[in-house]
C-alpha cells in the first residue's frame, strides 16, 4: 500500500518508515525536521550519530534498492500543501507522528506549553480536515499515548480505549453503556493527546473517517532490523532531561558510571514497548484497519509494565550502577499500579521483545558504544510541573 | 471586583459587560472585533443597529457615569500582550467568551473548521497559561455549551458536568466513580468546547486554577435592562443561516411573512436561556466561585427545553406565520429527548425568564421594529455537515 508518514524523520517515524518500506509499501515521509531544531534549541543531541534525512534516504536506497520520497512540510501550518500532497499521492493510509512528544518539554514554560498545544492540535485537525476535503477513503493511524488513561481503576485492567459502565437513571433503572475511557492526562503533552481523541471521535462520527489510535507506552530500544543495515541508518537515542525517556537516562547514567536518578520513590508504574515492536505494531495496525462505518479503533501499543524503581534495579544487575533518589519534578502520585490489556495486538500476531532480553544489547551496542558522545549536563530533568516542584537533580 | 471580559463586544459579552458594570464591578473588555469582521466576510449584519465599540462605551459612560476600558487584542494570537494585561490589571476574575461560537460557521469549509479549532483552542490555552504564568489567583469563568453532552441517557436528567458511574472490575467488584460527563459533540464548534473541558480539567489538576465552565443552552432574546437604556447600547440580533439561532430565524421569518424553516422533522429538542438570564448567570457564577483546591465547577446555564417543532408552533400562535419543513443540513438524530439539571443556578437565586412570557416582546420590539433592515437571502442555513447533506432551503 501507499503510506504517508507524518513525522517520518523522528524517533518512531524513521524506523517505522524503513520497516514499512522493507515490506514493499510505498512510503512518503513528511517532516519539517522540528525534532532536529528542538535539539538545537536545547543544545542537546542524539547519543547516536544520526544522519541528515537526505543521507538517510540515499543510504536506504543504496542498501535496499527502495526509494522513499521526502517532503519538508509543516503539517500544523501548511494545510494547502498537505491537502495537495494527499490529492496528488492518493495514499491508502497516513501514519501521524507529527506531534511534539515530550512531556517535560511541554512543561518548560508558557512558550513550550503553547507550542505543544498549537502544533499538536492543529496538526491533527489539519490531517483530518484534509482527508475529508480530499474525499478519499484513507485510513489514519495516529500515535497516541497510554498517558491518556491516567492510572485506571484498582482491580481492573485498562481496556482498549473503551470502558463499560453502568449508570443509574432517575427512575432507578440500570443502563449499560460503553464510553471512551475517561481521560486523566499528566502533562500538557498528554493533554493534547487526550484532546486528539475528541478530534477522532468527532471526525469518525460526522465524516465516517477510518481511524486507528495507538495508545503507546514508553518506547525503549534504539534500532530495528532495518536501522541496523548501516550505521548511517541509525535511529535517535535521546538521553536529555526533556526527550530522554526514563530508561534511556538510566542506561546512559550507568554506562558512564553515574548514579541512576530515580524521581521520587520510583513507585510509579509505566507501560513499555521496544521500538522493534512499535514498528511491527504500526504495520499490524495498517494491515488491520477498521471498516467504513466502524468507530475509532483504539489499540494499546505496549507489551509490559514496570515500576521505575524495579527498572533501575534491573539495569543495576546488568551494569552494577548506583541509584540516586532525587525530587520528582512531575506532579503525579508517588506510587501507582498499572495493568493494561493489549489483546488485539496479540491477536494480530505481535510477539513482544521483553526488557529482560533486550536491555543488555542496548547497554552494549548503544550506551557504552557511543558513551564518548555524551553531555552529562543534559541528563537531569529540569522541567518542573509547577513552580513549587523541584528539578530531578541529585543533592550535592 | 475587577473583571476582564474576553470577547466583550459580542452577543453575550456585550450585555454581560454592561450588567457587571451596572453592579459596580470594574470591567475591562478585551476583543479583536472578530465577530464584526465575520459579518463582513458573510456579507451579513445584525438586524439591530449595533454601534462601534467606542460609541457603545461613550454612551454607557454618558448614561451611567461608569467607565469600561477596552483593549483590542487577539486572545488566540497575542499571548504576550494578554499576559501583560493580566499582570498590570490584576483582575479578580476573567470571563472567557473569546471563541468562534457558531456551529454552522464552523462547518462551512476546511478553512472555517481550521479557524474555529485554531482560534478557540489557542485562546483557551493562552488564557490558562497566562493565569498560571502571572502567579495570580484569578477565577476563570468560561462560556461552554450544552452541546458537549450530546443527548444524554434515556430516563436521566443531564447532571451538572459530572456523571456517577459504576464499573465492574476484573475481580467482579463494583466500583463507583464520578467522571466528567462523556462528551458527544455535534459540530466542529461543539468539538472545540469539548476539548476546552480537557484544558480546564488539566490546568485545574496541575495548577489548582479556579475554573467555572458554563454549559450554556441556545440564547434567545436581544436586550437586557442595561442595553435598553439607549438605542445606541442595543445588542446584536443575528438571523443569518450561520449565526442566527433557530429561534431568531423563526422570529425573523414570521415577522416578514415568510414560512419558518424547520430542519428535518423538528423533533430535535434543545435547551434555551434568555440573554437576560445569561448575564445574571455569569454574575452568579462570579459571585459563587469555586474555592482553591476545588475541581472545575460546571453549571448548566439553561432554563427550559423545547422541541424545535413546538417552538415554531408557539411563534405561529403569536404571529400567525407558516411553517415549512426543509432538509436538515446537520448530521444529527431526527428526534431526541433532553432533560437537564440546573439546580445549582436555581440555588444561587436565578429566576428564569420563560419563552412563553418573553417571545411576544421579541417579536414586537426587535423582529417587527427592525424588519426593514432584513436581508432575506441570508436566512437559509447553507452550511452543510457533510458533502451528502443538503442546505436548509425550502423547495421551489
Amino acid at each position: 500500500m501507499k503510506v504517508i508518514i507524518l513525522g517520518g524523520d523522528g524517533f518512531c517515524g524513521w524506523p517505522t518508515s524503513l520497516h514499512l518500506s522493507k515490506q514493499d509499501h510505498e512510503i512518503i515521509i513528511v517532516d519539517n525536521l522540528s525534532r532536529r531544531n528542538i535539539d538545537n534549541e536545547l543544545e542537546a543531541n542524539s547519543l547516536t550519530p544520526i544522519q541528515p534525512i537526505g543521507t538517510r534516504l540515499a543510504v536506504w536506497e543504496e542498501k535496499t534498492g527502495k526509494k522513499i520520497k521526502f517532503v519538508n512540510l509543516d503539517v500544523a501550518q501548511e494545510y494547502d500543501r498537505l491537502l495537495e500532497l494527499i490529492e496528488t499521492e492518493k495514499p491508502d493510509a497516513i501514519v501521524h507522528f507529527a506531534e511534539q512528544r515530550a512531556a517535560p518539554y511541554s512543561m518548560r514554560s508558557s512558550k513550550h506549553k503553547r507550542y505543544t498545544v498549537d502544533n499538536n492540535l492543529n496538526a491533527t485537525n489539519n490531517v483530518l480536515a484534509a482527508i475529508v476535503e480530499s474525499g478519499q477513503d484513507i485510513h489514519l493511524a495516529h500515535l497516541g499515548t497510554m498517558g491518556v488513561y491516567g492510572y485506571g481503576t484498582a482491580g481492573m485492567k485498562i481496556p482498549e480505549g473503551y470502558l463499560d459502565i453502568e449508570v443509574v437513571t432517575d427512575t432507578g433503572d440500570r443502563v449499560q453503556q460503553q464510553i471512551l475511557y475517561p481521560t486523566n492526562p499528566g502533562s500538557i503533552y498528554h493533554m493534547t493527546k487526550s484532546q486528539d481523541q475528541i478530534f477522532f471521535f468527532y471526525y469518525n462520527k460526522n465524516d465516517n473517517l477510518r481511524i486507528t489510535d495507538l495508545h503507546q507506552g514508553i518506547v525503549w530500544g534504539t534500532n530495528t532490523a532495518e536501522t541496523l543495515l548501516d550505521e548511517k541508518l541509525i535511529n535517535r537515542f535521546d538521553y536529555d532531561g526533556d526527550y530522554g525517556t526514563v530508561l534511556n537516562r538510566f542506561l546512559m547514567q550507568s554506562a558512564v558510571d553515574y548514579p541512576m536518578t530515580v524521581h521520587g520513590t520510583g513507585g510509579q508504574t509505566r507501560a513499555f514497548i521496544h521500538i522493534r515492536d512499535t514498528v511491527r505494531c504500526v504495520e499490524l495496525a495498517l494491515t488491520h484497519p477498521p471498516k467504513k462505518g466502524d468507530r475509532v479503533q483504539i489499540l494499546n501499543q505496549m507489551t509490559e509494565t514496570h515500576r521505575l524503581k524495579d527498572l533501575a534495579e534491573l539495569i543495576q544487575k546488568i551494569t552494577g550502577g548506583e541509584i540516586a533518589y532525587v525530587p520528582n519534578p512531575r506532579k503525579e502520585d508517588p506510587e501507582n499500579e498499572l495493568h493494561v490489556r493489549n489483546d488485539l495486538f496479540l491477536d494480530f500476531g505481535l510477539e513482544p521483545t521483553t526488557l529482560e532480553e533486550g536491555l543488555l544489547e542496548e547497554v552494549v551496542t548503544i550506551a557504552k558504544k557511543y558513551a564518548d558522545r555524551v553531555d552529562m549536563s543534559k541528563i537531569p530533568a529540569t522541567s518542573i510541573w509547577t513552580s513549587s516542584h523541584k528539578a530531578g537533580i541529585p543533592k550535592q
